[in-house]
């Protein structure tokens, strides 16, 4: 069972890369919720490739239908459904190299779990087309936590060895959420942006590809929110974002560096601050017992670089189990960070709608 | 809803610290499954503290008693429950400090999350003690896997900035699995246990904590287990990982280290050993698009510094939400790392259990 | 939450009567399936109304589109997608009795559970068109049953006080449940049919409408699938039966009857039929403790008549709260029943589908 | 999977007849719930055998403790645990008759299922016992709906012919619902009882047994609880109230009489009641499109006569398959309706929580 996540709001995923259409269901979400297309649409295009030469060329414009649920510009309370049509989809990219296993990809893997039935163009529904219906959907939640004053945003806190400045975990201001919110490729310090795609474009001319990191904040969630033991709010959200292609680790507040530290040190004390419970440092990322403190939810995760390069590489023919080698033609990204941005924000916004909806807070 | 784990195999749990009794249920295990209780016993022990100086002197036994699911000394396919009595409760070491919210503890936010109904008693609900029978079970389902050949095993990677080595990905030796999982401390290279535990007592000496990490394997899992999207092997491991107190990150294969690296180094090329289609590196951990490649699956996780330290901490408390001071006197460990290397096991084998049940190999 | 049904195999519905599209996704079917259009428009047009002035002459093809899931006419093992496109919608039959409220309708009931935000439009979400979605996916999982033996049916056992005679619990034969599953208006006696369809049109005659029963049978089941307690198979069957709008009971074998006999009446007698364990009488309806005994499964159900009439009745105005009359006058069915069997022939492979997954025998 | 209920909150029940103890958690109820353990005690005494000669002799008291989620007397928000030690259990009765399968019991059907695994001593886990955590945590789940005003109440409405006043479904008072609840024997009409109990007596004394039915209401529900399609009002209920044993049919409001009538005479007409909107007559059963009407919702249950007989049977021996004879020689229930009565209310009151928690109303 693959396709379905989320406990009181239910988002069912379906669709193949190169296949009619892909798209979702969310099942749930409460009635009465206005819908900003505009908002929709600014969130789909952060995830499109082919925006500049540090990007696939693939054209894709994922023009979505919204095909149920929805009623006025405005949520009934029936489940949501909406489509995305494939096009653009170059079957002669991937035919050729059917049975020569590319590194780092599910090829392999697939094959073995559907017993050879699966539809292995693109990756067929492996594929990180999949992540648009996330941030379709992930939008329209983010939207209603929005109307609770709840924001998301993430930015791109690495590209190989470039840092961006990371969060201040304890003061988090709007202006800053609401600028990255918006940019093709957010980081806080505007000057990394070049020094990062230099990076990529380096990688690229070497027919390689490089990997990164994104930093994501949940700014405004109230205290008293999560679950103990299972469900808590590190489950929950690592669930969903581990479900974005490429991501292979997440940490909260300190992380591993708290692996390395004194409690004395880790332990963020507890303050007054004008009535509120705070925490003078945010070491814990928002989350004690698995349940939100009030402090911003901080989180960082750990992006590979892109299977597919340009460079050869060694490897076996399905066929005849004999190496051979293969160089991925295809119109492939070198870095995958900056479309994994608004990923992670919606993704992150369906996950916070649902813990909301356990409070009976939606 | 934070008590019920798992899709085709569920584990509900139960208990507080100080109530009358912890435990779990467990249903969708397969009958006919003969239980070695020696080996439950040492599992259990692993778990326990007050074994020497580098951990709590709480005395506890963790006597279990198994009430249904099992005829014979063999599952009988019905829900398993078991029971583990409290005892040795101090009540007098919580009750003073009711109110004194203890820094880097789930006081604050469990009073929030349950409006002050909580039971506050040791953490009530939010307790280290309820990984006792995930411990319980965990072993349970480890059995199982064992007759089908997949074993698990987690050792220390490091203790503050002490490090093991790290296991080899790509051939971990069975030996070397056997004899970790029975070690009260479980560490690949038996020099750094010494050096591990003066970091720990040194921690303790200043009334203090200290952090660490663990790296846990899973050997033998057969490839095309798994789920593409959700429920992929990532966000099934992590969801239930987290559940574990104290656990702020976690990374599958390369893991952070692969956001720093060229595709090209990343990509572990396929190779045939044999007729077996393996990965001359194993940067992927065993996991390509959520699904097993065969190949070891290796994660890492950080342990934080145990939050209740004896040192002199700021606070407020709650009932005049002024500021004050707290000294955390009772029986705490001043490192939970090898205390937890067990619950990652017990975890990590209910996890695959699941992922088995889904592809009908249980 | 009311989209989504299933344990192992989830089925997410969603579309309202006049909207965009209606649909479903089905999860977890497995990989390898060959797919028999021809049976899927079979099936669909059973439920389609317009075929003779017992049903409804709104004019619909039901023509559906399948978007992921299916590979080469084989099913892939990834979410299957299908949408229904939605034609022939008549809005102006809505509009002017949007605040009239239609006795024996959902109306009231779905305005207050989605405070007025619930598209209205034919009963918009609550409709019998989502039915169809229901028989497209109902009619994959047959297939699949087929291939194992396992074959469903159904029957009209009553239109008002005219009876079909009932299935023999005992031997259902072949022959039988293939001519009744292609029938448009199944009966096992052909004489029937003229009499339930005069019970139709006279009720049609006086601007009424008329209801009746339908018996179900499920033959070669083996002994053994099934749960104790909960998700037993009366459980199973009932949740997705009471799915169906305008079902309002449902007995299993001998049901209400068993109520008024003694039990060495209503027990049935085991013996051995040649190596095989049988009973000589099914009042159990094949199911024991909720598990399946080897003998066929028979259930009925009972259908109120459609509530939309043309005949006057008293009702109110929700905009004036004040007392008013109404005619329903758009194309409505005079009864359901006939178009109600393949939809339970549907629903009941879903179920089984469902049930034969937790014995790890799909 | 068949031991775990509901979506929002949950209920994971366990236990063998003649094993170590039943029990069950339940998840997700509210904090800061008093609990009446009286209420709970005389609800648990209502299931009891043995109180007078139309039960069975064995002597049972059921007596219950809370392990978990229970601090002063009052719900925390944690999952609740209950257990109920075995005690009085006659294996001797068991024993000798284990290969002999007893008509209209799941023996058979339990030994397929878990593959001669299962617990067979009294039922093991399939054993009517188990119904006794389900009146346990439904009459806390019952305390929790009286403080919104939400009663339930059910009464015997037949012993094999002899028919008890069934409820007005548009008017059910107070004091009705308040008298049923309390009696052992709970009918409308008090002349019924020894009527009803001579039907009892008679088949006791034929060495049989008599079957029954159940009708029970839901008053005070407001209108808009419950869903379209999957998960509306009829689909959880019989989901769960199919959980009991012995039950075989259920149906809503006119049920199977809707069936033999004309629309105009089923439709329930609205009217302005002082303002509020109500239907003239209840043959909808107080749910319309699967949500509640605001209207007392009204079912019928059919129950089977008990299987357990002490009149000679003819069946086979597992051992030699073999046709053999049987009479049910130990302390079984010659009726079994009055004891179910409870039950209905406490799984009807499991099932209104989980609706009323979907709508944010716990």
């Amino acid at each position: 069972m693959s396709s379905i996540w989320g406990n009181n709001i239910k988002i069912s995923i379906f669709g193949e890369s190169h296949g009619t259409a892909i798209g979702a269901i969310i099942d749930g979400l409460p009635e009465g919720q206005k819908i900003d297309f505009n908002y929709i649409n600014i969130q789909m295009k952060r995830r499109l490739p082919n925006r500049d030469d540090t990007t696939s060329n693939r054209q894709e414009n994922d023009n979505y239908e919204f095909l149920s649920g929805i009623f006025n510009n405005t949520t009934t309370g029936a489940p949501i459904c909406a489509i995305i049509k494939n096009q653009n989809a170059s079957h002669k990219d991937y035919d050729e190299i059917k049975n020569v296993l590319r590194p780092g990809h599910a090829d392999f893997t697939a094959k073995v779990r559907y017993k050879n039935f699966n539809d292995f163009r693109g990756g067929g529904h492996l594929s990180g087309r999949l992540t648009a219906p996330i941030v379709l959907f992930g939008t329209v939640c983010r939207q209603i936590l929005e109307t609770k004053g709840i924001k998301v945003a993430a930015h791109i806190y690495s590209i190989k060895d470039v840092l961006d400045k990371p969060f201040n975990p304890i003061n988090i201001p709007d202006n800053l959420i609401n600028k990255l919110s918006t940019q093709l490729f957010p980081v806080i310090m505007p000057q990394v942006e070049s020094l990062m795609k230099d990076e990529i474009k380096k990688a690229k001319l070497n027919n390689d590809s490089v990997g990164g990191t994104v930093e994501c904040a949940i700014v405004g969630l109230p205290a008293g929110i999560g679950n103990p033991i299972f469900n808590n709010i590190e489950s929950v959200l690592s669930s969903i974002i581990f479900s974005i292609p490429a991501i292979k680790g997440i940490e909260f507040g300190n992380g591993f560096n708290s692996s390395h530290m004194y409690g004395s040190d880790n332990n963020d004390e507890f303050f007054n601050d004008n009535g509120n419970i705070k925490t003078k440092t945010n070491n814990h990322g928002g989350i004690l017992g698995g349940i939100s403190s009030g402090m911003p939810i901080v989180f960082k995760i750990a992006v590979k670089p892109t299977p597919s390069i340009a460079k050869e590489q060694n490897t076996i023919n399905l066929l005849n189990l004999k190496n051979t080698k293969i160089k991925i033609s295809g119109r492939h990204d070198p870095c995958i960070v900056s479309r994994i941005a608004p990923v992670i924000e919606a993704a992150t916004s369906i996950a916070i709608i649902n813990l909301l909806s356990e409070v009976n807070m939606l």
